[in-house]
């Protein structure tokens, strides 16, 4: 055996690099800010059984087969009609419920692109969508986004050149997070949705629109999606991950019937647990889903207060963040030539974890910003880590040269 | 809109056809032996609802998150316990739990080859892994097999002539369903099995072992697996599609860690439905399992064997075929020039539903075969099936002209 042969594999990994701190595994003591978790004791456990019993008794075998019952069908009518809310209007020709929002990402992108073509995203972006579009083997470009969302005229104006100066390629996809940016926690404006689309239809591009976290608006009001202005070159991607559980992993891709059926074609893993879609369709039938998200908003309204109180308490003017109204995240931006990455390790080992912002990025860039999720921790935890945090952070200044602090 | 731009899709989507009968949706009137469904009142329905429940207490909300609680290792250990009974011996680092073994063949596919790769397979060969591999984009090339699974005579040559002529491309990766083959029926003898691990160190690829049929013995013996003589060449898939519930969607890969840490990056659509696997494990746990395979093993051999007596008695000599010792299908060879695809949609007309034979191959072969499944219909059903495929056959035999009946 020692004369064993290499195994080769795939060109399409790509190297990547560990996220967050290299600490495998947690640690006891630490205070998670790091991943974009939802409130554990915000899942519906009881429900959970007692919707099973009645999938079990309603679509019985149905909803064990490969194929489901009746029953399958009314998970996606409830999406259908829930997505009106969002003003996107679609038939059942035109969605797939997938393996989380991410397998929807993962066949989007591989249904409608080769490896060399191009896919633009935000800066910053959501790593996951990153690594899968690297798997996917694709050219990435990155347009940075403000307090109003991705910066459209940078995009416009990238369109203008590729088209007349003809060097340089178009992209088949645009992705982006409208509401409650991950991690931005941004929302993208009206006018910047509208002007996307029109793009859209201009340049040949779908938008894949990930709204992820769009039920969880704090203040109760919601903008019209990018898909409402451009049905057709805009797929809509959601999940039940953020307001029931992701641990039951049920997402879905909104669009042209023409797109879908070919998702379809490339899931070769067949229809997505048929077993969790009748049972999450029954949690939905069981659950006040209104009162349950107005639930879940308030309680992370409250954490996101608490989170901002302990930051200004503890770090006063040193960073600088857009507060966000929704979502699961604080992005904060530090003093430039601050690197984050720097105390990821002793932040882990005082008993804190967050995300340094490098990991959002494609190019070599924030480096001085990190994502902080204020949705898995109560506020008393919150509090805690920020101080930690701020600790951490000051002791690091300190120890640097004085250059290098500037 | 008039002026719509196409949408231009990836080049992975091959021409692909109907499968079986071109009727969309099944017929009321029609008793199917076309899909490999199992019997849907072997479904734990009972058992699913209070695994739901100990689920929820014992794992809580851990059972809902992205990362699973403590329980989350329990079905893994729980597979790897049980795949010792196979002579497949690994550690947690060695296996990956997949949304039905269809994933693990499409991420083993990705993950060793690029486009243009070489995948060789067996013909006939479950239509599934064919699909599966043509998106991969990946060259194929089939190898028949006869009553004791692949003739592995032919795949040596063939490795012996891609290595000697340096003309032909060695593959990355081979196929193979050993036990209760779908669709051939047929076990891969222990000799084939030992020298295709042979081979495959010697000219170092991978064996893809799909083993979805193993436990479904009808008499209670069991061959030792590819993977018990290659360890290190050899990819073991299994499923609980085949003894739990399809509709669950968990399958599994076990095999080398430096494989299957590669899956797990390419597995961009996560951890498979975290819920899903701690309930799967409570069902393991409150099933007897022994008795609970026992009882599906008895149904589906009387069930088999009411399916070669209908067959003997309505065919006679007409037709051909190796009574399965397990799994799912029976493959019938009709007389050369039958060509099957001739009249599934009468047969589908007239009541009963096949699967043509000429899908499960590469080349324009197979047109004389069928396969039928026997385990989802019950006896009497099956019998009846058996007789109007007879009447069909028979009625269109005597409608052809006289030279193409020979």
């Amino acid at each position: 055996m020692n004369s064993m042969k290499k195994i080769t594999f795939s060109k399409r990994f790509p190297d990547m690099p560990i996220i967050g701190s290299s600490f495998a595994g947690s640690l006891d003591h630490v205070i998670p800010l790091s991943y974009g978790f939802p409130a554990p004791e915000s899942f519906p456990l009881d429900t959970m059984v007692t919707a099973t019993e009645r999938a079990m008794k309603t679509q019985g075998s149905g909803a064990m087969s490969y194929t489901g019952g009746s029953g399958i069908s009314n998970i996606v009518n409830w999406i259908l009609k829930r997505s009106e809310l969002r003003e996107v209007y679609a038939n059942k020709d035109q969605i797939i419920v997938t393996s989380g929002s991410m397998q929807a990402i993962d066949l989007v992108a591989r249904t409608l692109t080769d490896p060399g073509d191009e896919i633009w995203i935000e800066a910053p972006c959501f790593f996951g969508a990153i690594r899968t579009f690297n798997l996917a083997q694709v050219n990435l470009r990155s347009f940075p986004i403000d307090e109003n969302g991705i910066i459209v005229e940078h995009v416009e104006r990238a369109l203008i050149e590729a088209t007349t100066l003809q060097q340089k390629p178009l992209p088949k996809i645009l992705y982006i997070m409208p509401n409650y940016h991950n991690p931005g926690g941004v929302n993208l404006s009206v006018d910047r949705r509208k002007k996307l689309a029109d793009l859209a239809y201009e340049y040949n591009f779908i938008i894949l629109e990930d709204d992820a976290y769009v039920e969880l608006s704090f203040d109760g009001t919601y903008l019209p999606s990018i898909h409402s202005f451009g049905p057709d070159r805009v797929i809509y991607l959601s999940t039940f991950s953020k307001v029931i559980a992701p641990g039951i992993r049920l997402g879905w891709a909104i669009g042209l019937s023409e797109i879908i059926s070919k998702m379809r074609i490339l899931k070769t893993d067949g229809l997505t647990s048929v077993y969790v879609q009748e049972v999450a369709y029954n949690v939905l039938e069981q659950l006040d889903i209104a009162s349950h998200i107005n639930n879940l908003s308030t309680m992370y309204k409250t954490r996101k207060e608490a989170m901002v109180a302990a930051i200004k308490e503890h770090f006063g003017d040193e960073v600088s963040f857009v507060s966000p109204e929704g979502g699961f995240f604080l992005w904060v931006t530090f003093p430039q030539g601050v690197n984050t990455s720097a105390f990821v390790d002793d932040a882990m080992t005082a008993g804190v974890s967050y995300l340094d912002g490098r990991h959002f990025f494609l190019e070599e860039e924030g480096y001085n910003t990190m994502r902080l999720c204020f949705t898995y921790c109560n506020e008393e935890k919150i509090k805690e880590a920020i101080k930690r945090l701020a600790e951490i952070y000051y002791q690091h200044l300190r120890s640097l040269p004085m250059e290098e602090a500037n």
